[in-house]
């Protein structure tokens, strides 16, 4: 098997594809998008995700890539999780702080899953970043989805610009591996995989938790359209001109 | 269309089952039973009874009757609503009852959808039945689900009686509203449908809220056995023997 050359993203979000292309503008491969209106399952992450991926491929009749956001508390063991979009959208941003006030761990896991599925039958493939964080009350520009209230050494997502945020993003991270997957299968003439993302010692925070948070819902629970951002070379946040300069805020 | 004289109940609950047959006894309708793995779609209520009924209809090539329950919370707008059996397998009762914490309005409404499809192609039909309660700290025994959390008139659905318990139940509402329609489609011959369940005044409960708890999995996540019941001849609880006596406990 071989991955495709010209890669689908199902997606009905403009700011995901044009994050999704940059990241991959160096691997030779095209990236092109379909709307598509794919149902989601209940389960797992990793159900979800799979679920996902297969659905757009059979309904496409060939290879297609997919991505899925949750938000999973510490102390509600994951949860909301995958379901964190329905939350977002009646509760808004202080509903999911309030969900945490009988709790003192306040910690949260931003996760970011790419789904690639070559095509009807085959098993997909998942690229996962993840990001520790912790919620907070809301700080910062109401921009994005869950962005105000997730926070990353001190800072809510919504109080850091676009540079420092996708230092640390988990939809950056996720990108990554799937670029790295997708130029392995490619062979020579693209560039190295990056490094893998560096994993952030919590011990020099100060206590805080290191996390990446937002997503594409307003605080009215309506899909939105994220800012520009700079799309970094690496996990870690080196900065790379893509020819067009910053494209999107990070829409994690 | 007709409804068909053996209806194929889709689960791998017995007691579900169990009571089905004995609720639909009087309509001269034969309830069998079909064990299939079945996804479940995120969404609201509706949408999820009416892709699982749509998906076993698909299944099975037939006609097909499914139930769903969902626990709506007033204070997050109806959540975690058809994603309780996520938290209440992750955190347990006194999880639930921690997501209010935040909350002085503890209501809530138990929600119990059965979904008929007459067969693949076809668009199901829901019969719902819902009532009114309130979260509270666990009393009782924690034999079912959130039963002990789940306060009607003063008493938690752990610390009634099955009788009392079943004249009440959001479960049974929904079963009645299915017997009328099924004994309306096969006409004469069978009981009348009976009388609508009636709306429980909350100002007569000295500011109690009236509801109905419970589901199949106990305080480990995993899904139980309820105890036994009476099957009642009306939505308010008449005691009727069905010829095998006492049933099951109410695994609403």
């Amino acid at each position: 098997m071989s991955a495709a050359k010209t890669l689908l993203f199902v997606t009905s979000n403009a700011n995901k594809l044009a994050e999704v292309k940059a990241i991959l503008a160096t691997t030779g491969i095209t990236v092109e998008s379909k709307s598509i209106e794919l149902i989601e399952i209940q389960g797992t992450i990793e159900e979800i995700s799979k679920d996902k991926a297969r659905r757009a491929a059979d309904n496409v009749g060939g290879p297609v890539l997919v991505e899925d956001t949750a938000l999973c508390f510490n102390a509600l063991k994951g949860l909301p999780g995958p379901y964190v979009k329905h939350f977002l959208k009646e509760l808004k941003n202080d509903g999911l702080v309030k969900m945490l006030a009988a709790y003192d761990d306040k910690r949260a896991q931003a996760v970011c899953t790419f789904a690639y599925c070559e095509g009807p039958g085959q098993e997909p493939i998942l690229f996962e970043g993840r990001t520790d964080g912790k919620i907070v009350r809301q700080r910062g520009e109401p921009t994005f989805g869950w962005d105000p209230i997730f926070e990353i050494g001190g800072s809510t997502y919504a109080e850091m610009d676009s540079y420092q945020k996708n230092k640390i993003s988990h939809r950056f991270k996720a990108l990554q591996k799937l670029k790295a997957w997708l130029e392995e299968k490619h062979g020579g003439g693209v560039a190295p995989p990056p490094a893998a993302p560096q994993r952030i010692d919590r011990r020099n925070l100060g206590g805080h938790e290191v996390a990446q948070g937002g997503n594409f819902f307003d605080s009215f629970g309506e899909e939105v359209k994220p800012r520009a951002i700079n799309i970094a070379g690496d996990g870690m946040g080196i900065r790379k001109e893509t020819g067009r300069g910053w494209q999107f805020d990070n829409p994690n």
